[in-house]
């Protein structure tokens, strides 16, 4: 009798609120023979999986628990490994026939490491799913009630460690400009927002979803401040 | 005594698939003395709210149903009219007490209706929140296993009604530009993405979460179809 190969289902489990779980993320998280999760550090509670964390806020802790390491490093070499160490893992319990969730903050198409392993675990011929989740600045945008589009609006979603030059340009174009992993770049975002006069209709956001939630409508009165690598910016135009 | 007044909850249903509601959006539907639902034509059980009958088949009939009426028109004049409309019958339960559940399509602070009626409830007196939901454009990514962004990348949010011209420059600038409402458009932008060499790596996806959803892939094989109002196109760089 020949062993069926499991299946690999990336699941987004939104940005913090384990209420922004999706029904579908915990029926999958619940059928699921193995939960799998990402850790960036082998040590340190401080450092535990965030995913992981809501996952079991909500209640599941998950057939068999994998715990997965990526080093939070930029070395590509080092990332490559990570990544293959990791498919290699999730693999081996496909092909015992077993499912595997892998969860991930937010969603699994923006910004996760989820989908690096894809292109590895379909090499091996096992099929993958997505399960899509709610986006840390649709959280952010909801907190503050301050719209990221409307009508024939665009937005841009980029990392807030762009420059400055960047940044002017495009919120010259665009109606929001969502700024991710804004920690290290708070001060030179707002200095920028206030110079183009939308300090006030913008939002800031940190570790949003959780219940050390902050979110902040009108960013000038932030300056000094220090944030953390779960923050981020939206920058939006001001309204006639 | 003076009767408390209600809260308006905008609330995400996600894009299609009754399973993308969130466990949150659920629990504010079923707890809602009102559920509200925007309508963009008095007649025709095909025009009925797309919203309401994803939250119906999520087993949600919501306490006390309000049907809105938004004409589907670029009026200026007739939209506030409809707004105002809107807002005065969800004000009007409000001050009984009564909390509103407005239910809308994917996420509430992106292309919603709800955004509008933020302000003129506020106005009123009334407590506004609003639970985010899941995209169309984050569903159709997963549902075709196609990255929005990865590491620094960045992406777009736009009509797909914008001129070749600005389409080629964004894809110029960005690693994904996501096209929304692309039915009209389509073929003109087949023909961009095939120029750019854009084609095979990104995705066409029409009513996606919905029993006819449609998702592919490599969209050149698309040239000729027609496509409807809720389509979209991701626009992908190729990688390496």
């Amino acid at each position: 009798m020949t062993q069926k190969t499991g299946t690999l289902y990336g699941v987004g489990v939104g940005p913090g609120d384990p209420e922004l779980l999706t029904l579908k993320a915990l029926r999958v998280l619940k059928e699921a023979a193995v939960l799998a999760y990402p850790k960036s550090s082998e040590t340190a509670s401080e450092n535990e999986s965030k995913a992981y964390s809501i996952v079991r806020a909500a209640g599941v802790e998950g057939n068999e628990p994998l715990e997965l390491l990526f080093p939070m490093t930029k070395d590509s070499n080092a990332l490559q490994e990570a990544r293959e160490v990791a498919a290699a893992s999730i693999i081996e319990r496909l092909k015992q026939g077993k499912d595997v969730a892998f969860i991930t903050l937010g969603d699994p198409m923006l910004y996760s490491t989820f989908s690096y392993l894809v292109p590895l675990v379909k090499e091996a011929g096992a099929e993958v799913r997505s399960v899509p989740g709610v986006t840390s600045f649709s959280a952010a945008a909801s907190a503050a009630l301050v719209p990221l589009a409307e009508s024939d609006e665009r937005v841009v979603v980029m990392p807030a460690s762009a420059g400055e030059e960047e940044i002017r340009r495009r919120m010259g174009e665009f109606d929001s400009v969502v700024l991710m992993k804004a920690g290290k770049a708070l001060d030179r975002i707002i200095d920028l927002a206030l110079a183009l006069g939308v300090a006030d209709s913008s939002v800031f956001a940190s570790r949003v979803g959780w219940k050390d939630e902050e979110v902040v409508r009108g960013i000038g009165k932030l300056k000094g401040r220090k944030a953390g690598y779960f923050s981020m910016v939206i920058l939006r135009k001001a309204r006639a």
